[in-house]
Protein backbone atom coordinates (compact mmCIF):
# COMPACT_ATOMS: atom_id res chain seq x y z
CA UNK A 1 0.00 0.00 0.00
CA UNK A 2 1.31 3.60 -1.19
CA UNK A 3 0.53 6.55 0.92
CA UNK A 4 -1.50 9.54 -0.98
CA UNK A 5 1.22 11.32 -2.04
CA UNK A 6 2.54 7.94 -3.91
CA UNK A 7 -0.64 7.50 -5.57
CA UNK A 8 -0.64 11.42 -6.69
CA UNK A 9 2.63 11.08 -8.18
CA UNK A 10 1.73 8.41 -10.07
CA UNK A 11 -1.97 10.06 -10.89
CA UNK A 12 -0.21 12.76 -12.56
CA UNK A 13 2.42 11.34 -14.02
CA UNK A 14 -0.71 9.65 -16.26
CA UNK A 15 -2.45 12.50 -16.35
CA UNK A 16 0.92 14.00 -17.85
CA UNK A 17 0.84 11.51 -20.68
CA UNK A 18 -2.83 12.03 -21.21
CA UNK A 19 -2.58 15.75 -22.07
CA UNK A 20 1.05 17.52 -22.11
CA UNK A 21 1.06 16.23 -25.83
CA UNK A 22 -1.79 14.46 -26.82
CA UNK A 23 -1.02 12.63 -30.43
CA UNK A 24 -4.98 12.29 -31.75
CA UNK A 25 -5.27 15.59 -33.33
CA UNK A 26 -7.55 17.18 -30.77
CA UNK A 27 -7.78 20.51 -31.20
CA UNK A 28 -4.86 22.33 -29.44
CA UNK A 29 -6.71 25.08 -27.60
CA UNK A 30 -9.46 22.67 -26.54
CA UNK A 31 -6.44 20.39 -25.11
CA UNK A 32 -5.00 23.63 -23.39
CA UNK A 33 -8.04 24.45 -21.59
CA UNK A 34 -9.10 21.36 -20.30
CA UNK A 35 -4.89 20.78 -19.21
CA UNK A 36 -5.11 24.36 -17.72
CA UNK A 37 -7.71 23.11 -15.16
CA UNK A 38 -6.77 19.90 -14.76
CA UNK A 39 -3.60 20.56 -14.17
CA UNK A 40 -4.16 22.55 -11.48
CA UNK A 41 -5.65 20.22 -9.58
CA UNK A 42 -5.35 20.03 -6.01
CA UNK A 43 -5.00 16.64 -4.08
CA UNK A 44 -5.86 14.41 -6.36
CA UNK A 45 -8.32 12.62 -3.43
CA UNK A 46 -10.79 10.96 -5.92
CA UNK A 47 -8.32 9.44 -8.38
CA UNK A 48 -6.08 8.23 -5.29
CA UNK A 49 -9.10 6.90 -3.34
CA UNK A 50 -9.87 4.48 -6.04
CA UNK A 51 -6.05 3.73 -6.90
CA UNK A 52 -5.59 2.66 -2.94
CA UNK A 53 -8.90 1.14 -2.78
CA UNK A 54 -7.43 -1.27 -5.72
CA UNK A 55 -4.25 -1.93 -3.95
CA UNK A 56 -5.91 -2.56 -0.96
CA UNK A 57 -8.35 -5.32 -2.64
CA UNK A 58 -4.64 -6.71 -4.45
CA UNK A 59 -5.49 -5.43 -7.47
CA UNK A 60 -3.62 -3.89 -10.02
CA UNK A 61 -2.64 -0.41 -9.73
CA UNK A 62 -1.37 0.44 -12.80
CA UNK A 63 -4.34 -1.20 -14.86
CA UNK A 64 -6.31 1.10 -12.69
CA UNK A 65 -5.12 4.02 -13.32
CA UNK A 66 -6.96 5.34 -16.75
CA UNK A 67 -10.40 4.69 -14.39
CA UNK A 68 -8.57 6.60 -12.09
CA UNK A 69 -7.85 9.69 -14.36
CA UNK A 70 -11.49 8.92 -15.52
CA UNK A 71 -12.06 10.33 -11.86
CA UNK A 72 -10.26 13.72 -11.89
CA UNK A 73 -11.13 14.27 -15.62
CA UNK A 74 -15.12 14.01 -14.17
CA UNK A 75 -14.08 16.25 -11.23
CA UNK A 76 -12.50 18.68 -12.55
CA UNK A 77 -15.22 19.32 -15.56
CA UNK A 78 -17.65 19.68 -12.66
CA UNK A 79 -15.70 22.52 -11.19
CA UNK A 80 -14.97 24.21 -14.94
CA UNK A 81 -19.14 24.23 -15.07
CA UNK A 82 -19.35 25.07 -11.78
CA UNK A 83 -17.35 27.64 -12.19
CA UNK A 84 -19.19 29.55 -15.30
CA UNK A 85 -21.47 32.38 -14.96
CA UNK A 86 -25.00 30.85 -14.22
CA UNK A 87 -23.56 28.70 -12.40
CA UNK A 88 -21.24 29.70 -9.10
CA UNK A 89 -19.79 32.66 -11.28
CA UNK A 90 -16.28 32.39 -9.03
CA UNK A 91 -13.30 34.14 -11.12
CA UNK A 92 -10.96 32.33 -8.89
CA UNK A 93 -9.83 28.82 -8.26
CA UNK A 94 -6.86 27.39 -6.35
CA UNK A 95 -5.22 30.88 -6.57
CA UNK A 96 -5.54 31.11 -10.47
CA UNK A 97 -8.09 32.48 -12.80
CA UNK A 98 -11.55 29.85 -13.18
CA UNK A 99 -11.07 28.47 -16.83
CA UNK A 100 -14.24 31.03 -18.20
CA UNK A 101 -11.76 34.31 -17.36
CA UNK A 102 -8.87 32.27 -19.31
CA UNK A 103 -10.66 30.65 -22.33
CA UNK A 104 -13.87 32.72 -22.58
CA UNK A 105 -17.35 31.52 -21.49
CA UNK A 106 -17.77 29.06 -24.88
CA UNK A 107 -14.94 27.46 -24.62
CA UNK A 108 -14.92 26.85 -20.94
CA UNK A 109 -18.26 24.94 -21.80
CA UNK A 110 -16.63 23.11 -24.60
CA UNK A 111 -13.05 22.09 -22.22
CA UNK A 112 -16.04 20.76 -19.54
CA UNK A 113 -17.86 18.60 -22.26
CA UNK A 114 -14.87 17.96 -23.75
CA UNK A 115 -13.26 16.30 -19.98
CA UNK A 116 -16.77 14.60 -19.43
CA UNK A 117 -16.37 12.88 -22.94
CA UNK A 118 -13.14 12.09 -22.52
CA UNK A 119 -13.27 10.69 -19.23
CA UNK A 120 -15.53 7.92 -20.74
CA UNK A 121 -13.21 7.35 -23.77
CA UNK A 122 -10.28 6.86 -21.58
CA UNK A 123 -12.16 4.31 -19.46
CA UNK A 124 -13.07 2.43 -22.71
CA UNK A 125 -9.90 2.76 -24.62
CA UNK A 126 -8.36 1.04 -21.80
CA UNK A 127 -11.17 -1.49 -21.59
CA UNK A 128 -10.87 -2.39 -25.05
CA UNK A 129 -7.47 -3.18 -24.96
CA UNK A 130 -8.13 -6.21 -22.36
CA UNK A 131 -11.56 -7.87 -23.63
CA UNK A 132 -11.00 -10.92 -21.86
CA UNK A 133 -11.95 -8.49 -18.80
CA UNK A 134 -14.64 -6.37 -20.55
CA UNK A 135 -17.85 -7.62 -18.69
CA UNK A 136 -15.94 -6.26 -15.44
CA UNK A 137 -15.01 -2.79 -16.76
CA UNK A 138 -18.16 -2.21 -18.12
CA UNK A 139 -19.42 -2.46 -14.57
CA UNK A 140 -16.79 -0.52 -13.20
CA UNK A 141 -17.33 2.25 -15.78
CA UNK A 142 -21.35 1.92 -15.03
CA UNK A 143 -20.10 3.01 -11.32
CA UNK A 144 -18.35 6.17 -12.61
CA UNK A 145 -21.41 7.13 -14.43
CA UNK A 146 -24.05 6.23 -12.03
CA UNK A 147 -21.60 8.33 -9.40
CA UNK A 148 -21.19 11.27 -11.83
CA UNK A 149 -24.87 11.54 -13.23
CA UNK A 150 -28.29 12.45 -13.44
CA UNK A 151 -29.03 10.44 -9.85
CA UNK A 152 -25.56 11.08 -8.63
CA UNK A 153 -23.17 14.27 -8.63
CA UNK A 154 -25.37 16.57 -11.53
CA UNK A 155 -28.34 15.24 -8.89
CA UNK A 156 -26.74 17.27 -6.17
CA UNK A 157 -25.44 20.18 -8.33
CA UNK A 158 -29.45 20.73 -9.98
CA UNK A 159 -30.85 20.81 -6.30
CA UNK A 160 -27.92 23.02 -4.91
CA UNK A 161 -28.64 25.16 -7.41
CA UNK A 162 -32.09 25.35 -6.97
CA UNK A 163 -32.15 25.71 -3.84
CA UNK A 164 -30.21 28.91 -4.02
CA UNK A 165 -33.31 30.33 -6.30
CA UNK A 166 -36.15 29.02 -4.12
CA UNK A 167 -36.16 29.91 -0.56
CA UNK A 168 -38.65 27.36 0.22
CA UNK A 169 -36.22 24.52 -0.06
CA UNK A 170 -34.17 24.17 3.20
CA UNK A 171 -33.69 21.91 5.66
CA UNK A 172 -31.59 18.62 6.92
CA UNK A 173 -33.49 16.14 4.22
CA UNK A 174 -32.49 18.57 1.00
CA UNK A 175 -29.24 19.22 2.61
CA UNK A 176 -28.05 15.88 3.17
CA UNK A 177 -29.38 15.32 -0.69
CA UNK A 178 -27.74 17.80 -2.06
CA UNK A 179 -24.84 16.96 -0.43
CA UNK A 180 -24.94 13.29 -0.76
CA UNK A 181 -24.88 14.22 -4.39
CA UNK A 182 -22.84 16.89 -5.44
CA UNK A 183 -19.59 15.63 -2.59
CA UNK A 184 -20.25 12.12 -1.36
CA UNK A 185 -21.07 10.45 -4.76
CA UNK A 186 -18.01 11.19 -6.26
CA UNK A 187 -16.21 9.47 -3.27
CA UNK A 188 -18.64 6.16 -3.39
CA UNK A 189 -18.84 6.08 -6.66
CA UNK A 190 -15.00 5.77 -7.70
CA UNK A 191 -14.88 3.54 -4.37
CA UNK A 192 -17.20 1.12 -6.03
CA UNK A 193 -15.65 0.95 -9.66
CA UNK A 194 -12.25 0.05 -7.46
CA UNK A 195 -14.23 -2.81 -5.93
CA UNK A 196 -15.88 -3.82 -9.38
CA UNK A 197 -12.55 -3.86 -11.28
CA UNK A 198 -10.66 -6.58 -8.58
CA UNK A 199 -14.28 -8.21 -8.75
CA UNK A 200 -14.53 -7.98 -4.79
CA UNK A 201 -17.57 -9.38 -3.18
CA UNK A 202 -20.95 -7.92 -2.50
CA UNK A 203 -20.08 -7.07 1.25
CA UNK A 204 -16.57 -5.53 0.12
CA UNK A 205 -18.90 -3.28 -2.28
CA UNK A 206 -21.12 -2.37 0.39
CA UNK A 207 -18.33 -1.21 3.14
CA UNK A 208 -16.99 0.59 1.01
CA UNK A 209 -20.00 2.24 0.10
CA UNK A 210 -20.49 3.25 3.46
CA UNK A 211 -17.55 4.89 3.95
CA UNK A 212 -17.77 6.57 1.02
CA UNK A 213 -20.77 8.44 1.50
CA UNK A 214 -20.02 8.82 5.11
CA UNK A 215 -16.23 10.58 4.00
CA UNK A 216 -18.19 12.50 1.63
CA UNK A 217 -20.34 13.95 4.17
CA UNK A 218 -17.73 14.51 6.61
CA UNK A 219 -15.57 16.22 3.80
CA UNK A 220 -18.08 18.40 2.97
CA UNK A 221 -19.29 19.11 6.56
CA UNK A 222 -15.45 20.29 7.08
CA UNK A 223 -15.60 22.73 3.78
CA UNK A 224 -18.89 24.27 4.97
CA UNK A 225 -17.10 24.22 8.91
CA UNK A 226 -14.11 26.01 6.88
CA UNK A 227 -15.71 28.32 5.33
CA UNK A 228 -16.83 30.19 8.39
CA UNK A 229 -13.84 29.07 11.00
CA UNK A 230 -11.00 28.77 8.36
CA UNK A 231 -7.96 30.47 6.79
CA UNK A 232 -8.35 31.81 3.89
CA UNK A 233 -4.47 31.69 2.95
CA UNK A 234 -4.38 28.13 4.36
CA UNK A 235 -7.65 27.22 2.44
CA UNK A 236 -6.31 28.97 -0.53
CA UNK A 237 -9.77 30.44 -1.62
CA UNK A 238 -11.94 33.17 -0.59
CA UNK A 239 -13.72 31.96 2.68
CA UNK A 240 -17.28 33.33 4.15
CA UNK A 241 -19.02 33.30 0.60
CA UNK A 242 -21.65 31.07 1.72
CA UNK A 243 -22.67 32.66 4.39
CA UNK A 244 -22.71 36.24 2.50
CA UNK A 245 -24.89 34.05 -0.10
CA UNK A 246 -27.01 32.78 2.36
CA UNK A 247 -26.60 29.28 1.40
CA UNK A 248 -27.99 26.13 3.24
CA UNK A 249 -24.53 24.40 4.82
CA UNK A 250 -23.94 22.57 7.48
CA UNK A 251 -23.73 25.94 9.32
CA UNK A 252 -26.87 27.27 8.57
CA UNK A 253 -28.18 23.96 9.63
CA UNK A 254 -26.44 23.20 13.01
CA UNK A 255 -24.25 26.02 13.80
CA UNK A 256 -20.25 25.60 14.10
CA UNK A 257 -20.29 23.66 17.29
CA UNK A 258 -22.96 21.89 16.06
CA UNK A 259 -21.10 21.34 12.80
CA UNK A 260 -17.86 20.07 14.64
CA UNK A 261 -20.03 17.38 16.52
CA UNK A 262 -21.61 16.68 13.27
CA UNK A 263 -17.85 16.05 11.83
CA UNK A 264 -16.78 13.92 14.76
CA UNK A 265 -19.79 12.10 14.48
CA UNK A 266 -19.56 10.98 10.32
CA UNK A 267 -15.80 10.25 11.64
CA UNK A 268 -16.55 7.82 13.15
CA UNK A 269 -18.85 6.01 11.09
CA UNK A 270 -16.59 6.33 8.43
CA UNK A 271 -14.01 4.70 10.12
CA UNK A 272 -16.41 2.25 11.44
CA UNK A 273 -17.49 1.03 7.74
CA UNK A 274 -13.99 -0.63 7.92
CA UNK A 275 -14.35 -2.61 10.35
CA UNK A 276 -13.70 -5.53 8.18
CA UNK A 277 -10.67 -4.44 6.48
CA UNK A 278 -7.14 -5.24 8.46
CA UNK A 279 -4.71 -2.35 8.54
CA UNK A 280 -4.34 -2.54 4.81
CA UNK A 281 -7.46 0.10 4.93
CA UNK A 282 -5.61 2.08 7.27
CA UNK A 283 -4.78 4.53 4.28
CA UNK A 284 -8.82 5.78 4.45
CA UNK A 285 -8.93 5.83 8.12
CA UNK A 286 -6.24 8.48 8.38
CA UNK A 287 -8.22 9.76 5.16
CA UNK A 288 -11.06 10.36 7.45
CA UNK A 289 -9.05 11.57 10.67
CA UNK A 290 -7.08 13.99 7.96
CA UNK A 291 -10.34 15.16 6.81
CA UNK A 292 -11.83 16.46 10.15
CA UNK A 293 -9.13 18.60 11.13
CA UNK A 294 -10.62 21.99 10.89
CA UNK A 295 -9.19 24.41 12.95
CA UNK B 1 -35.91 -2.88 -42.98
CA UNK B 2 -37.99 -0.66 -42.08
CA UNK B 3 -38.20 3.25 -43.30
CA UNK B 4 -37.67 6.42 -41.45
CA UNK B 5 -40.72 6.80 -39.61
CA UNK B 6 -40.69 3.21 -38.31
CA UNK B 7 -37.53 3.88 -36.88
CA UNK B 8 -38.16 7.15 -35.13
CA UNK B 9 -41.30 5.38 -34.00
CA UNK B 10 -39.23 3.24 -31.95
CA UNK B 11 -36.78 5.67 -30.78
CA UNK B 12 -39.47 8.22 -29.45
CA UNK B 13 -41.15 5.15 -27.47
CA UNK B 14 -38.13 4.19 -26.04
CA UNK B 15 -37.06 7.81 -25.25
CA UNK B 16 -40.70 8.41 -23.64
CA UNK B 17 -39.88 5.30 -21.15
CA UNK B 18 -36.43 6.72 -20.56
CA UNK B 19 -37.68 10.32 -19.61
CA UNK B 20 -41.57 10.53 -19.31
CA UNK B 21 -41.95 8.53 -15.62
CA UNK B 22 -38.56 7.98 -14.64
CA UNK B 23 -38.10 5.87 -11.81
CA UNK B 24 -34.35 6.39 -10.66
CA UNK B 25 -34.85 9.39 -7.93
CA UNK B 26 -33.29 11.87 -10.65
CA UNK B 27 -34.20 15.32 -9.56
CA UNK B 28 -37.90 16.45 -11.18
CA UNK B 29 -36.36 19.71 -12.29
CA UNK B 30 -33.41 18.17 -14.06
CA UNK B 31 -35.41 15.51 -15.67
CA UNK B 32 -38.19 18.22 -17.14
CA UNK B 33 -34.92 20.60 -18.44
CA UNK B 34 -33.67 17.27 -20.43
CA UNK B 35 -36.98 16.12 -21.33
CA UNK B 36 -37.77 19.38 -22.92
CA UNK B 37 -34.98 19.07 -24.94
CA UNK B 38 -35.24 16.02 -26.16
CA UNK B 39 -38.97 15.75 -26.76
CA UNK B 40 -38.49 19.05 -29.10
CA UNK B 41 -36.49 16.68 -31.07
CA UNK B 42 -36.87 16.46 -34.80
CA UNK B 43 -36.16 13.73 -37.50
CA UNK B 44 -34.28 11.58 -34.96
CA UNK B 45 -31.86 11.13 -37.99
CA UNK B 46 -28.98 9.53 -35.92
CA UNK B 47 -30.63 7.04 -33.50
CA UNK B 48 -32.58 5.91 -36.90
CA UNK B 49 -29.45 5.33 -38.64
CA UNK B 50 -27.85 3.40 -36.30
CA UNK B 51 -30.77 0.92 -35.84
CA UNK B 52 -30.94 1.03 -39.97
CA UNK B 53 -27.85 -0.12 -40.08
CA UNK B 54 -28.27 -2.81 -37.09
CA UNK B 55 -30.94 -4.20 -39.40
CA UNK B 56 -28.97 -3.79 -42.37
CA UNK B 57 -26.75 -5.89 -41.37
CA UNK B 58 -28.61 -8.26 -39.70
CA UNK B 59 -28.36 -7.35 -36.18
CA UNK B 60 -31.17 -7.18 -33.45
CA UNK B 61 -33.11 -3.88 -33.54
CA UNK B 62 -34.43 -3.37 -30.39
CA UNK B 63 -31.34 -4.85 -28.81
CA UNK B 64 -29.73 -1.34 -30.28
CA UNK B 65 -32.35 0.93 -28.88
CA UNK B 66 -30.39 1.85 -25.78
CA UNK B 67 -27.48 2.86 -28.12
CA UNK B 68 -29.70 4.94 -30.51
CA UNK B 69 -30.93 6.73 -27.54
CA UNK B 70 -27.98 8.11 -26.47
CA UNK B 71 -26.99 8.68 -29.89
CA UNK B 72 -29.86 11.12 -29.38
CA UNK B 73 -29.65 12.28 -25.92
CA UNK B 74 -26.17 13.24 -27.00
CA UNK B 75 -26.81 15.21 -29.99
CA UNK B 76 -29.66 17.05 -27.56
CA UNK B 77 -26.92 17.55 -25.08
CA UNK B 78 -24.73 19.15 -27.96
CA UNK B 79 -27.64 21.31 -29.17
CA UNK B 80 -28.37 22.63 -25.50
CA UNK B 81 -24.72 23.69 -24.95
CA UNK B 82 -24.59 25.29 -28.61
CA UNK B 83 -27.72 27.59 -27.71
CA UNK B 84 -26.15 29.26 -24.49
CA UNK B 85 -24.50 32.78 -24.07
CA UNK B 86 -21.41 32.18 -24.49
CA UNK B 87 -21.76 29.99 -27.25
CA UNK B 88 -24.50 30.98 -29.92
CA UNK B 89 -26.88 32.28 -27.69
CA UNK B 90 -29.91 31.34 -29.61
CA UNK B 91 -33.33 32.01 -27.79
CA UNK B 92 -35.50 29.68 -30.64
CA UNK B 93 -35.21 26.51 -31.47
CA UNK B 94 -37.06 23.96 -33.50
CA UNK B 95 -40.27 27.23 -32.80
CA UNK B 96 -39.66 26.70 -29.28
CA UNK B 97 -37.52 28.63 -26.45
CA UNK B 98 -33.93 27.38 -26.11
CA UNK B 99 -33.53 25.35 -23.29
CA UNK B 100 -31.37 28.10 -20.88
CA UNK B 101 -34.64 30.42 -22.03
CA UNK B 102 -36.77 28.78 -20.03
CA UNK B 103 -34.99 26.73 -17.54
CA UNK B 104 -32.36 29.40 -16.69
CA UNK B 105 -28.53 29.23 -17.96
CA UNK B 106 -27.39 26.92 -14.47
CA UNK B 107 -29.79 24.35 -15.42
CA UNK B 108 -29.60 24.08 -18.75
CA UNK B 109 -25.52 23.66 -18.53
CA UNK B 110 -26.42 20.94 -16.47
CA UNK B 111 -29.25 19.26 -18.37
CA UNK B 112 -27.04 19.23 -21.30
CA UNK B 113 -23.98 17.76 -18.83
CA UNK B 114 -26.96 15.33 -17.51
CA UNK B 115 -27.96 14.51 -20.89
CA UNK B 116 -24.25 13.33 -21.95
CA UNK B 117 -23.73 11.60 -18.91
CA UNK B 118 -27.32 9.68 -18.97
CA UNK B 119 -26.11 8.37 -22.90
CA UNK B 120 -23.00 6.68 -21.57
CA UNK B 121 -24.96 5.84 -18.50
CA UNK B 122 -27.86 3.96 -20.62
CA UNK B 123 -25.67 2.39 -22.76
CA UNK B 124 -23.56 0.77 -20.12
CA UNK B 125 -26.87 -0.21 -18.20
CA UNK B 126 -27.97 -1.98 -21.61
CA UNK B 127 -24.48 -3.47 -22.02
CA UNK B 128 -24.45 -4.84 -18.26
CA UNK B 129 -27.63 -7.09 -18.59
CA UNK B 130 -25.76 -8.88 -21.46
CA UNK B 131 -22.14 -9.41 -19.87
CA UNK B 132 -21.81 -12.38 -22.55
CA UNK B 133 -21.48 -9.34 -25.61
CA UNK B 134 -19.27 -6.84 -23.28
CA UNK B 135 -16.36 -7.01 -25.43
CA UNK B 136 -18.64 -5.74 -28.10
CA UNK B 137 -20.38 -3.47 -26.47
CA UNK B 138 -17.40 -1.80 -25.13
CA UNK B 139 -16.29 -1.31 -28.98
CA UNK B 140 -19.79 -0.34 -29.37
CA UNK B 141 -20.09 2.41 -26.92
CA UNK B 142 -16.02 3.76 -27.30
CA UNK B 143 -16.92 4.56 -31.26
CA UNK B 144 -19.75 6.79 -29.52
CA UNK B 145 -17.45 8.47 -27.63
CA UNK B 146 -14.79 8.99 -30.04
CA UNK B 147 -17.54 10.45 -32.38
CA UNK B 148 -18.73 12.98 -29.60
CA UNK B 149 -15.61 13.66 -28.44
CA UNK B 150 -12.64 15.51 -28.42
CA UNK B 151 -11.40 14.56 -31.71
CA UNK B 152 -15.02 14.30 -32.87
CA UNK B 153 -18.05 17.11 -32.19
CA UNK B 154 -16.54 18.49 -29.33
CA UNK B 155 -13.60 19.42 -31.64
CA UNK B 156 -15.90 20.44 -34.09
CA UNK B 157 -17.72 22.96 -31.97
CA UNK B 158 -14.18 24.08 -30.52
CA UNK B 159 -12.69 25.15 -33.82
CA UNK B 160 -16.07 26.74 -34.78
CA UNK B 161 -15.92 28.78 -32.17
CA UNK B 162 -12.99 29.62 -32.49
CA UNK B 163 -12.93 30.42 -36.22
CA UNK B 164 -15.41 32.70 -35.58
CA UNK B 165 -13.25 35.11 -33.16
CA UNK B 166 -10.67 34.73 -34.76
CA UNK B 167 -10.50 35.86 -38.98
CA UNK B 168 -7.55 33.95 -39.78
CA UNK B 169 -8.62 31.25 -39.46
CA UNK B 170 -10.26 30.36 -42.66
CA UNK B 171 -10.17 28.41 -45.63
CA UNK B 172 -11.57 25.05 -46.87
CA UNK B 173 -9.15 22.89 -44.92
CA UNK B 174 -10.25 24.72 -41.94
CA UNK B 175 -14.10 24.72 -42.96
CA UNK B 176 -13.86 20.72 -43.87
CA UNK B 177 -12.00 19.64 -40.43
CA UNK B 178 -14.99 21.97 -38.41
CA UNK B 179 -17.83 19.78 -40.49
CA UNK B 180 -16.66 17.07 -40.12
CA UNK B 181 -16.49 17.28 -36.26
CA UNK B 182 -19.17 19.39 -35.57
CA UNK B 183 -21.47 17.09 -37.90
CA UNK B 184 -20.37 14.34 -39.85
CA UNK B 185 -19.09 12.39 -36.60
CA UNK B 186 -22.20 11.89 -35.43
CA UNK B 187 -23.37 10.46 -37.95
CA UNK B 188 -19.81 8.08 -38.78
CA UNK B 189 -19.68 6.95 -35.06
CA UNK B 190 -23.25 5.82 -34.73
CA UNK B 191 -23.17 4.13 -37.75
CA UNK B 192 -19.50 2.61 -36.80
CA UNK B 193 -21.32 1.34 -33.23
CA UNK B 194 -24.21 -0.26 -35.57
CA UNK B 195 -21.18 -2.56 -37.37
CA UNK B 196 -19.87 -3.28 -33.70
CA UNK B 197 -22.92 -4.45 -32.30
CA UNK B 198 -22.98 -6.87 -35.54
CA UNK B 199 -19.50 -7.88 -34.97
CA UNK B 200 -19.09 -6.69 -39.10
CA UNK B 201 -16.02 -6.96 -40.51
CA UNK B 202 -13.80 -3.98 -41.55
CA UNK B 203 -14.95 -3.77 -44.94
CA UNK B 204 -18.57 -3.04 -44.18
CA UNK B 205 -17.20 -0.61 -40.77
CA UNK B 206 -15.18 1.49 -43.64
CA UNK B 207 -17.62 1.70 -46.04
CA UNK B 208 -20.42 2.75 -43.48
CA UNK B 209 -17.65 5.32 -42.31
CA UNK B 210 -17.33 6.83 -45.55
CA UNK B 211 -20.62 6.85 -46.22
CA UNK B 212 -21.06 8.73 -42.35
CA UNK B 213 -18.74 11.20 -43.76
CA UNK B 214 -20.04 12.04 -46.77
CA UNK B 215 -23.69 12.04 -45.57
CA UNK B 216 -22.51 14.18 -42.69
CA UNK B 217 -20.55 17.02 -45.21
CA UNK B 218 -23.86 16.83 -47.84
CA UNK B 219 -25.60 17.19 -44.57
CA UNK B 220 -23.69 20.44 -43.06
CA UNK B 221 -23.73 21.98 -46.92
CA UNK B 222 -27.29 21.29 -47.38
CA UNK B 223 -27.60 23.36 -44.60
CA UNK B 224 -25.64 26.08 -44.85
CA UNK B 225 -27.14 26.29 -48.32
CA UNK B 226 -30.65 26.40 -46.81
CA UNK B 227 -29.46 29.20 -44.77
CA UNK B 228 -29.41 31.24 -47.93
CA UNK B 229 -32.12 29.97 -50.24
CA UNK B 230 -34.46 28.12 -47.53
CA UNK B 231 -38.08 29.55 -46.35
CA UNK B 232 -37.82 29.91 -42.79
CA UNK B 233 -41.24 28.64 -42.43
CA UNK B 234 -40.28 25.25 -44.17
CA UNK B 235 -36.82 25.44 -42.04
CA UNK B 236 -38.67 25.87 -38.71
CA UNK B 237 -35.51 28.22 -37.58
CA UNK B 238 -34.80 31.36 -38.87
CA UNK B 239 -32.47 31.17 -41.75
CA UNK B 240 -29.90 34.06 -42.81
CA UNK B 241 -27.96 34.19 -39.39
CA UNK B 242 -24.67 32.72 -41.02
CA UNK B 243 -24.48 35.72 -43.55
CA UNK B 244 -25.50 38.00 -40.89
CA UNK B 245 -22.57 37.00 -38.52
CA UNK B 246 -20.15 36.74 -41.18
CA UNK B 247 -19.70 32.50 -40.60
CA UNK B 248 -17.18 30.32 -42.57
CA UNK B 249 -19.69 28.16 -44.09
CA UNK B 250 -19.44 26.35 -47.81
CA UNK B 251 -21.92 29.24 -49.31
CA UNK B 252 -19.25 31.95 -47.89
CA UNK B 253 -16.58 29.85 -50.15
CA UNK B 254 -17.96 28.37 -52.65
CA UNK B 255 -21.41 30.57 -52.95
CA UNK B 256 -24.35 29.45 -53.70
CA UNK B 257 -23.81 27.91 -57.13
CA UNK B 258 -20.66 26.06 -55.97
CA UNK B 259 -22.51 24.86 -53.00
CA UNK B 260 -24.91 23.11 -55.16
CA UNK B 261 -22.42 21.82 -57.20
CA UNK B 262 -20.91 20.50 -53.85
CA UNK B 263 -24.12 18.54 -52.98
CA UNK B 264 -24.30 17.30 -55.98
CA UNK B 265 -20.83 15.74 -55.47
CA UNK B 266 -21.30 14.25 -51.96
CA UNK B 267 -24.27 12.70 -52.59
CA UNK B 268 -23.14 10.51 -55.10
CA UNK B 269 -20.14 9.81 -52.98
CA UNK B 270 -22.03 8.99 -50.49
CA UNK B 271 -24.19 6.64 -52.57
CA UNK B 272 -21.06 5.37 -54.11
CA UNK B 273 -19.80 4.26 -50.44
CA UNK B 274 -22.43 1.71 -50.34
CA UNK B 275 -21.80 0.03 -53.50
CA UNK B 276 -21.01 -2.98 -51.80
CA UNK B 277 -24.49 -3.21 -50.11
CA UNK B 278 -27.06 -4.63 -51.49
CA UNK B 279 -31.11 -3.29 -51.66
CA UNK B 280 -31.02 -3.47 -48.35
CA UNK B 281 -28.84 -0.38 -48.23
CA UNK B 282 -31.71 1.88 -50.01
CA UNK B 283 -32.75 3.51 -46.61
CA UNK B 284 -29.53 5.15 -46.68
CA UNK B 285 -29.24 5.53 -50.83
CA UNK B 286 -32.89 7.20 -50.05
CA UNK B 287 -31.84 9.86 -46.70
CA UNK B 288 -28.63 10.61 -48.93
CA UNK B 289 -30.95 12.13 -52.01
CA UNK B 290 -33.77 13.45 -49.70
CA UNK B 291 -30.39 15.57 -47.72
CA UNK B 292 -29.55 16.79 -51.13
CA UNK B 293 -33.11 18.01 -51.92
CA UNK B 294 -32.37 21.81 -51.21
CA UNK B 295 -34.90 24.27 -53.12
Amino acid sequence: MGNLETYRNLVNLRLEQLFAQPHDGRPELLNDAMWYSVKAGGKRLRPCMLLAAVDMLGGDVSEAMDFACAVEMIHTYSLIHDDLPGMDNDSMRRGRPTNHVVYGVGQAILAGDGLLNLAFETMLNASSRRPERAAQDLLAIGEIAKGSGVTGMVAGQCLDLECERNASMSGVDVLEKIHEGKTACMFVYPLRAAARLCAAEEETLSALTQFGKMYGLLFQAADDLTDVVGNSAEAGKTLGKDAESGKLTCVSIWGVEGTRERIARLQKAAIHALDGFDARADFFRTLAEKAAQVS
